[in-house]
């Protein structure tokens, strides 16, 4: 039965058992976090090999015969552009490998376009209003980018298939306000969701008003399957080069889910157009990135195959971690009509729907039994969920006990938030 | 005798003996650079263990027991932010480390300074104007920064003293656009001038016309002594908090010329209410420096008397370097009367002035015969020497067998470079 076909009466009686119930919780002084989308110290052991990955004989050099020690070389090693290459889909000679954040380098690159424009339009800084379209639910580090630059962020909602197409055409192809599209293609985040070939196909054939208009494809989760087949993500360079929009977007990807989170490498892809001016800004930054740390990355890691090797170690510890939240997930709640959650083949997330209205009261009521939950609303611009619903759970950080006994007390405060809802509704 | 007592008969004869010589030296095919301000595998040898200190047993932990692999920490290890205090002479409170390179702090505070204002004033790309002051010869990349986001950049005299503190108090005082100075100030590039302590102490006691003046107190040689005695900087920190000044400064330190150059840490020292901001724009910018990198310095380093240890070691494979190019220049150009140079007592370059006039040819008939020297006028702001008299030599790369040869065929070009002036003036 769902709550839906209860009666006052039986909603009434079942929030009393369920009050019991988080009492009895609390009193158990918990301090879990589903908050955090970072490893687990297991994870983090796995590559534990990677400190001493060189070339070893005390040699310090690139195949190039390039001191990885002394300054220079900013757009990386080309063996690190090779292994980020594989990892991203594209050829070596469409990436430039930097320091240890994706963020960083998307950061940066907004940052370049506010204050110098991108490939000889207009400065953001400029204009009276730059604005970019945010599918949510989505991440809140890109949205708080974009935001921290004034530019005014814009929902498109999501679909099982990726953004709504539609939409997105509507703002990219008629404002030339629209500058940027924020996407994880693949195991969105926070709903694991892959883009279809045909939401790719779409995207390749945006034709923006704005000229200097980019899609900022962050393929954080390029590949970390969890399931044992993956989802498979179509080619964004490959299509937007045979649409003639080569210039068209930004790829980014790291190895922070692949080996250590703070010590990684970091990558972007795109055009020849859009690297030169990256490099030229480059020049101006830095004095290169560590290329000894993007060595012992393709050291340990060497290619596609080793890192799917790694991949395939790190689902071995994190998949058990999702089936512990799945599990009481559908125990606990299948069947009521008061939630749904997705069940990613990867990535890091696993999202939450509850009844709109019931997302911020269940945040309040898990933390106040011990459990930290992302804020509701996170994953949406300004921290605004309009339905109130979404709660991303974050499962990769703490164990498996942790994580079912986090789930059990998360399915008590749904059930409570959303009778309190019901019951209200019906008054 | 000098070159000015010569009649222009002798300057003649000896062009044609120099002319001679200098056609032998193009017979050479000599292929020397004497240009990059960067360390020879030989002193990035001494390193080697850095690439295997960590705290060892497989702990991956700092001393508050947060894990060095994963994310977070924006603003750097404790344990880091006690050495690079240690270096730059503040307290670790007033540090923020980095990734690995100080370069690309400055270039961020710049960036930040122009999209977001300092402490609240006025984003600098609102504002019709802003200049920054560059003691030159200094720094090229320094002024390449503020002339890259459009910013003018004003030449300021440098004495012995350090920069031409009377010049700085005017513009610094009186016009509400200075909004920075470069300042290398101990060893300075190229001079290798440390700035006097009255210098120090008038730097600290400005009372500029714009409230987000700053000065970019660049302290990349803070430890790098190569004479027995070394220079010693006052502390401008000091100086400015008695002087009520708390925020008139950023300092910037990095380990890239006390371990590996593509491969150190950097870090940041400042106000309280400096570094808040810093660390508010951190929150977007990234995840967090890679920490594993600095507990490597840490453990590998240990502590200012660690430091010391390695600059002595480093400089006795660097000094003699400086004494051969220094031992040369004396022997070949001592007492003609058409150059001077500096004999620092620490730091990375000699600065050369010859005639004025004269510095472009010199470069020019070193660059034909086969030695690189750094562009004539690139110590100056927009790479213009008003003097045309300045060259930097770096001879920090090249072996002292190298740096000998070099140095030998650079008299020659000076001389002849010198006469040919001479004798237009004469003519």
């Amino acid at each position: 039965m769902t709550y839906a076909e209860k009666s006052r009466h039986q909603l009434q009686d079942e929030l009393d058992i369920l009050t019991g119930e988080y009492a009895r919780w609390q009193a158990r002084g918990l301090a879990l976090n589903m908050a955090r989308g970072k490893p687990a110290p297991a994870a983090l052991d796995l590559s534990r090999d990677l400190l001493d990955a060189l070339p070893g004989d005390g040699a310090m050099t690139d195949a190039a015969g390039n001191d990885l020690r002394n300054y220079g070389l900013l757009t990386g090693l080309d063996e690190a552009k090779e292994l980020m290459g594989q990892i991203m889909g594209v050829p070596a000679a469409n990436v430039i490998v930097l320091g240890n954040s994706s963020l960083n380098i998307m950061y940066d690159t907004v940052s370049r376009s506010v204050t110098h424009g991108v490939l000889g339009f207009t400065p953001w800084a400029k204009l009276d209003k730059v604005k970019f379209l945010c599918p949510a639910p989505g991440y809140d580090r890109h949205f708080a980018i974009t935001q921290h630059f004034g530019i005014q962020n814009i929902v498109v909602p999501m679909t099982p298939q990726g953004p709504d197409m539609t939409v997105v055409e509507h703002y990219v192809n008629t404002d030339p306000a629209v500058k940027g599209i924020w996407c994880v293609p693949k195991y969105s985040n926070p709903q694991g969701i892959t883009y279809s070939a045909k939401t790719v196909r779409r995207f390749a054939s945006l034709r923006p008003a704005a000229g200097d208009f980019r899609i900022y494809w962050d393929n954080a989760y390029a590949v970390h399957d969890l399931a044992e087949k993956g989802d498979q993500l179509a080619d964004l360079k490959h299509a937007a080069d045979a649409a003639g929009n080569p210039d068209l977007y930004y790829m980014f990807a790291s190895t922070s889910k692949i080996t250590f989170a703070g010590s990684g490498i970091a990558a972007v892809a795109s055009s020849a157009a859009n690297l030169a001016e990256l490099q030229n800004t480059l020049f101006y930054q830095t004095i290169g990135a560590d290329k000894i740390n993007q060595m012992r990355h393709v050291h340990y890691l060497k290619d596609i195959e080793g890192v799917a090797a790694q991949m395939r170690r790190l689902a071995a510890v994190i998949a058990p971690k999702f089936d512990a939240v799945l599990k009481t997930l559908d125990a606990g709640l299948g069947g009521l009509g008061i939630s749904s959650w997705t069940k990613p083949n990867g990535g890091y997330f696993i999202s939450f729907d509850g009844l709109p209205g019931t997302a911020k009261r269940i945040v309040t009521l898990a933390k106040e039994a011990g459990v930290t939950l992302t804020s509701a609303g996170a994953t949406y611009p300004y921290g605004k969920d309009p339905q109130d619903a979404n709660i991303r759970i974050a499962p990769t950080y703490p164990s498996v006990d942790e994580l079912a006994l986090a789930s059990e007390l998360f399915v008590v405060c749904v059930k409570i938030a959303s009778i309190e809802l019901l019951l209200a509704d019906k008054s």
